[in-house]
């Protein structure tokens, strides 16, 4: 079977909500002691599980972050504040659970599955999961970054990685990423997907002064010039001049979906992929729950793009699944909400 | 003493942060693996963490939930969607352990501790911390809701409270409430303390109609046109106008301040405690946490007031320190940031 035969019968595969599982979770929810709908977005989560595991209680007790890991060409313009090295030193650090991301993956009960799917070295350690498409995309600002071929395939490797997480009985899952230059990249996703003007969609990743700020902007412009990718075409679009990490995310969020498990998108970079599966497969977005509103100047309008409402305003600019890991814990507590709140009928309270 | 020189001398006791705490905790996050601010409000909270208890790493594993219960007498003039029973009923579900706010506290390792300052019942129950001060407020419509002693004196309780808390080893508290028809008062202190229109600060509690909304209004406007209160005096807009619960929250913020706690602000009718607290001890603000911004209308203009910032944007709006309670998890994460994470020198990663 060809790949891309693979991506149709993928997105093929993802199939709308259970109503009747999210009507039960509604009379559920009205049943208990709280005025209708007073829990809000906690409410939101409870009946959304429901319907996407056709439970009304589904337990997703058993939650992975796949952080996904490559490098960018395009860091050969000055587009970051960190220089390339990074990528691999920040993999080790992840495999080793030193970083944000593990820290709070451990408090909120989480696993973290590393992935290389394209980072320019060569990286051993025996919890890393080896999947490098090539070592780090080409420089956008000269040529596309990957071939089509290499998106599709890092696409795969997306949905191949939660095939196995879900064989081992992860029920939840959440997007992550490390590479260098990836805002420069996830920008112009933005500006070609989203029709958002570089001004607006071009932030200030890990930390860049008012010049090479400009300078990022322009390299964007060159890129997309340069490459000409057809906004009707996301695969083409995300080839020229996105990333490998955004492609491997984007099979993440396609897979979580095939398998019925909620998909918890992190920050910019992973909305950038967030983006990509909604325009492949609009009905993959019913499966992604949107996690913090990132500092990233961009990223409010990259969730817009997507139809996505962040929960967390925590003026956050790490990526790595920081924001996504913070938000299983109040998935977690919108669970203990139904099972564990006393009903009107059981507390003896009088209805409204 | 006179209760009145105890709540000067309250205030008296409370100071500015340790600035050198502050200054350590900022350099160690600077030395953790990630481009400095970058974890945004999960920094500030350690930074303000540090300062109020005067070490770089505080503890502040054990943490409760102030609940205070109050009636309102205001609500003879059918301002809330719920029946005045629906108080002391909650009551005896939160004893119980019944209610959302037992449930998120038992999810953030957090007790309940629920005050009856003002029920207008007789209530009993083992775990009920009793100092009722009045049974219920009066009508404000028709006078005065307290007098300015009983206010005092409902302050005193919630600062009582601390003091109790704090002897028995908690080391950072929340605000919560329960009181049909409390926020009436609270829109009415927003009115008079804030400068907030009746029109922008009046929203639909538990869930009222258009007809209801309008006519809560013209009661809140009745009331203040008749107690005429004093936008000077604090204690004298709490009196005429407030609640008990929310005199005893004004307590609660101010002990924890003058203890060196932390306290969580929760939403709407909290908020309004601590926008007293902020007037009458303006440091007092240093001491607070802005956990979520309700869907309750006037609630981002009574956070503004105080000077406070939320983390969690989840359209709750259900009171009883829901969200307070969800932002200790994010309290703890931040936590855990500064005791797990590995710095750039141990993990050798390079700096930018």
């Amino acid at each position: 079977m060809s790949e891309l035969k693979r991506i149709e019968d993928l997105i093929g595969d993802i199939h709308s909500l259970n109503q009747d599982a999210i009507d039960a979770a509604s009379a559920h929810l009205d049943s208990l002691t709280k005025p209708p709908g007073s829990l809000g977005k906690l409410e939101d989560i409870s009946k959304q599980l429901a319907g996407i595991m056709g439970e009304v209680i589904p337990d997703v007790s058993h939650k992975a972050i796949v952080v996904m890991a490559a490098d960018h060409g395009v860091c050969e313009e000055g587009v970051s504040a960190f220089p390339q090295e990074v990528t691999p030193q920040m993999v080790l650090n992840f495999l080793e659970g030193g970083a944000a991301v593990n820290v709070l993956a451990r408090h909120a009960g989480a696993e973290v599955v590393c992935v290389d799917i394209g980072v320019n070295a060569d990286l051993e350690h025996e919890a890393l999961v080896a999947r490098k498409v090539r070592y780090g995309t080409a420089n956008m600002a000269q040529g596309p970054a990957m071939t089509r071929e290499e998106a599709i395939r890092a696409i795969l490797v997306g949905t191949e990685v939660v095939d196995e997480l879900v064989a081992r009985g992860v029920r939840i899952l959440a997007t992550g990423e490390m590479g260098i230059g990836n805002t420069t990249a996830s920008s112009a996703l933005l500006h070609v997907l989203g029709g958002v003007d570089l001004e607006a969609g071009v932030g200030r990743g890990t930390g860049i002064d008012d010049a090479r700020w400009r300078h990022k902007q322009e390299v964007i412009r060159r890129s997309i010039q340069m490459n000409r990718p057809d906004d009707q075409d996301p695969i083409d679009v995300l080839a020229k001049v996105g990333g490998l990490e955004i492609a491997g995310l984007t099979g993440v969020i396609l897979g979580a979906a095939k398998h019925s498990c909620a998909v918890v998108i992190d920050g910019f970079i992973s909305s950038a992929a967030a983006l990509i599966a909604a325009r492949l497969a609009p009905v993959s977005v019913q499966y992604m729950i949107g996690s913090h509103q990132s500092h990233e100047q961009g990223h409010a309008r990259m969730l817009e793009a997507v139809g996505l409402k962040p929960m967390l305003h925590m003026d956050m600019r790490l990526g790595e699944g920081t924001g996504a890991a913070l938000c299983f814990t109040l998935i977690d507590a919108a669970g203990k909400i139904m099972r564990e709140m006393a009903s009107f009928e059981s507390a003896g309270v009088s209805r409204g």
